[in-house]
């Protein structure tokens, strides 16, 4: 049998994995570089569906990778062959409106690893524009380097939500991004960050991590859940910032009940597509509401220097490294909601 | 049978209406005035409910009022007897932080007129801290004076907004208030704005008022009306702003759908407490979602020069000014919808 | 003779013009089209230095140009040959961190036309990416369409100062700039637009153009000036916004002393390097004082609409049309001051 | 002899201080405290004239205070008689334009201690009220307490510069307030915090608080200081943040120098009325230059949080604590330079 040249990981179709050997990519630009893969991290929305995208055709998965430079193009001139790099998997197109703005994460031409019809990271060669690669510096390994995504979209969450020194942050969903979440809240100051989760488990491993306190909510009405949340925290009229990244009806509901008046809500989680919600308490308590979507331009600087710096022990949520021929054995036990972040190593020589 | 000394229009209870004689109300402070009110608009608003506020005992209605000054209190400068002002009804605490921060809109302790337990300025008098009295400009009537409030409404909902020179603004509802929005987002420089009402007649007015287009929702899903929406309009990917000031679920959700990625919501109208609402989309897209409660510093001042320099002429909502003693039948009508603003004029000596 | 294949207007040394026949210019990416360039304006800065760039070689002038599409890549989608264009002539990089953040006028990769070493527009042919090309609504001539650049300088002005309805303004130095300026700041709202300079022609022209007053400054200290600007236009405490398009010293002071506390300050026009400054009275008023630098993201279509609207007739500053021949004879009468606005036909068949 | 009933400490004219007895201040309103005062901190601006401000008649100096509750107004409802406060020492209107947008440092009315006309906090008792009088928690003593007033305004100066995590920051100045907003920069995350001083043993102090590295500039242009600053630093372009608490032309030229383009510039320090000010710069580099006065709301809650855990260690920056007796010294001391802050406990019973 011959050696495969990029071996992938292929989402066939809905809840249909494969290993595929698919062609070497190639530098479309002489700003291109091309990665060779070393760890990937898996999440929930590698799963399936995400959000409007929908799979058309089969995908290669993956999009949270670092790697080792192979090649660059003629005009790189930031990296080298040998840079150990984190990647920031998506290819906006520089000149649409959205893109000029600084908004590239909402560019409508977004070439986003994963996201149908784009092939993703869990292979062995990625290619990407340099200046969507960043290099690591010595203080971190390549394993911490696939984590810079999933640290990036806490990021771009926070920045979302103004958070500054002594506000109160309430950070609905405990898994990976919520507890990042909290982390990053705490390096911009916040004071009081309140992690919310249904699993007990969660909430003790974001008591050890950065939430100052955890909130377990009953089976209650929103504002019930939401008053008991400001007697117990001492929040007075209510929350200064609430983020969600559970994407669930009932966590969506009280946080919008337990913010005080002006206060600010980011919706990160995604759940179902639509839910009920207390439009007018949000009208009359005049909240700014957000969404964030990924990430953008300054975001993945700022997690990799807190990684470096050890300001967010971002390396905390890794439950397990498999190789790649068990990758999907991972997905089974993301799918699953044991552990917290599993990486894969890149396919071997 | 005696003069009565503060005749006033009184809800007894929820649906009771009744004419009763108030005591004067007093100076509490040496900065009040106390005004002859003159005339009093009124709105859906005051036949009922209000967001979290109930009705616990019998208050005088009414908020939307112009008169003329019948006393000062000893420290006051700005004002002289018989100055015609318009009056912003409510008086807030000053000293907590939602007034320090410039938002006194949202004190917890603001006495607002017509809202549960406050009196309203449906009366002879009413009293009022001068700083919250303005002086009516010379070519300013006092019957336009009355219409600062709702004209403050909507321009506080449009600072929420940013609308600025060139942008695409859609509002939902073409009452006084949606109607007030068009007309002020015009003057922030709007491009394009269009507005939306299942009443034909609404949309006619909308069009002879300030709307540059109007729509007028099929029984469709809330994407296909945006699509309709957008096609119509020439709004490429979506609207830059949406303002909601029906409250209607169709309506909102329509907003959500037909902004473009990164656009702005405003909340405005009040109907249900909670409906079904597009939260991935609105986390997708990273809207900005807004609500906007009555209104704050520098919005009646802004109100009374657009009034004042004839850039929006709030006058022509007028549909009819009745006497005191027909306020029932004003209320009556503007609860069936036949009309858009009426006016009652101030209690005869 | 043999015809020229690019005729171009250069500049060979400081004081020093000459005609010069160029190689035509190639597109260097698919996304790029080729312009016959038919109208360019002048202004002062393109009579020597600008800034902190130096001339070190010949270099072609202009850069307020429109013309017609000669050539178009293969990737081009919104261009075809033959259709009007106005022409933003600078190119950033995509890729650094300004032009991520959407501030591409500061990418120091930028190569703009006519700032050395960047060739400029003043020639019979100049390559733009298309998306720095737009195309002219039917209504607008090309004339206007050379005029959209200087417009677009205005635009970004008045975006930093955030100007809304009910704000005063003042805008010192009544040139091409200024006056745009004033006339930006009416669309934005402003209720007071006063234009400063110390010509009186220019003020009568500012006067019947858009200002809503004009202020001839005497020969006495800034605090002075500005205390009798303050009275003479019903200022209070001072202007809520100042816009300095002179550059020169007395107008900068006049400038910070008229502001009242809080208010914004920008700086666009530029004259000596450094002046005498009151800093500490920028302090004790909490200033917000920012500098504006060319257009970025959406000026030039806000321009565009601007003038195609009939909102801005920025066609009224034009002094003289004069022929690619005269060229030389155009920079001089703008040098000497006498006119507002020139435009130069691009070189005949 | 007779004791004194509000042993005061005054400035009878320029550089004459004196004791002096005064009679009780008296509870103007019913929401007015009077406080013993128990700790004052001195400080340069407290030695002469402040800004526009000048001495017209004998006035009482301090306005960095501590104290204890002796007597609360009838309306009083969140302190009690023996409460341990600090004091924010100025009351504003409450009523103007400035009060009502959130900005009461900027009130025209506003009546600050030592402020002329205004008596100050050197004294047995001082009155405010209730809602600029803040209990200390337990974890701080009254001695902390009189450290809030200038954090605060290190507070205010850090939230005029829009700090975040990863920013890198320059504060010119090592004095009292330039040190605290290293402390302060630090806890917004900035990433890089350099403190620039024309005194050594002042650069040596601020390593071990809280600068992550010092400056000392030499006499070379200030375009040269800023280069070598860049470099050092590994600044890139230039600095995110700087912040001038110092004053001085040659601090304020090399701020300006050092910024990267689109970066903010604070001005804190007052010196000389008018500085050389490189114009130009600030507006080819986009600048953000904002004036910090005082402090306003939000300001003295975050400095008393930042104290009270621990955050920022003010209390490192006192020198001497001196008997009220020896005032005067203190003031001697305080002006000659030496040690960075005396405190000065209130008269004996």
């Amino acid at each position: 049998m011959q050696k495969p040249q990029n071996l992938s990981f292929v989402l066939k179709d809905v809840q249909k994995l494969e290993f595929e050997d698919r062609p070497l990519p190639h530098l479309k630009d002489p700003n291109d570089v091309l990665i060779r893969v070393k760890f990937t991290g898996i999440c929930g929305s590698d799963c399936g569906q995400i959000g409007p995208f929908k799979l058309e055709q089969p995908m290669v998965l993956g999009h949270e990778s670092s790697g080792i430079v192979e090649q660059v193009g003629s005009k790189v001139t930031t990296l080298k062959v040998g840079d150990r790099v984190t990647m920031e998997p998506g290819e906006p197109c520089r000149r649409c409106n959205k893109c000029k703005i600084g908004k590239y994460n909402l560019c409508p031409a977004m070439a986003f690893a994963a996201t149908p019809p784009y092939d993703g990271t869990l292979a062995r060669y990625y290619r990407l524009p340099e200046d969507f690669c960043y290099k690591l510096p010595n203080s971190m390994s390549l394993e911490q380097g696939a984590l810079v995504e999933p640290l990036g979209v806490a990021v771009h969450l926070v920045r979302q939500a103004d958070i500054s020194p002594g506000t109160s942050v309430i950070v609905f969903g405990a898994g990976p991004v919520g507890l990042l979440c909290c982390a990053v809240a705490k390096v911009f100051g916040a004071e009081k960050v309140i992690a919310v989760d249904i699993q007990l488990s969660r909430l003790d491993f974001a008591r050890k991590f950065e939430a100052t306190s955890t909130f377990l909510p009953e089976k209650v009405s929103a504002s019930q859940n939401a008053e008991r949340m400001r007697i117990e925290n001492g929040l007075g009229d209510g929350a200064d910032i609430v983020i969600d990244a559970s994407g669930a009806e009932a966590s969506i509901n009280t946080g919008i009940h337990v913010l005080h008046p002006g206060g600010t809500y980011v919706q990160g989680g995604m759940g179902r597509d639509e839910v009920n919600f207390p439009i007018t308490l949000a009208c009359t308590k005049e909240l700014n509401i957000k969404g964030s979507f990924r990430y953008s331009s300054g975001d993945y600087q700022l997690a990799i220097q807190l990684i470096s710096t050890g300001k967010v022990k971002a390396e905390d949520l890794v439950t397990d490294i498999v190789q790649f021929g068990d990758a999907e054995r991972a997905f089974e036990q993301a799918k699953a909601g044991t552990g917290l972040k599993f990486l894969i190593a890149g396919p071997e020589e």
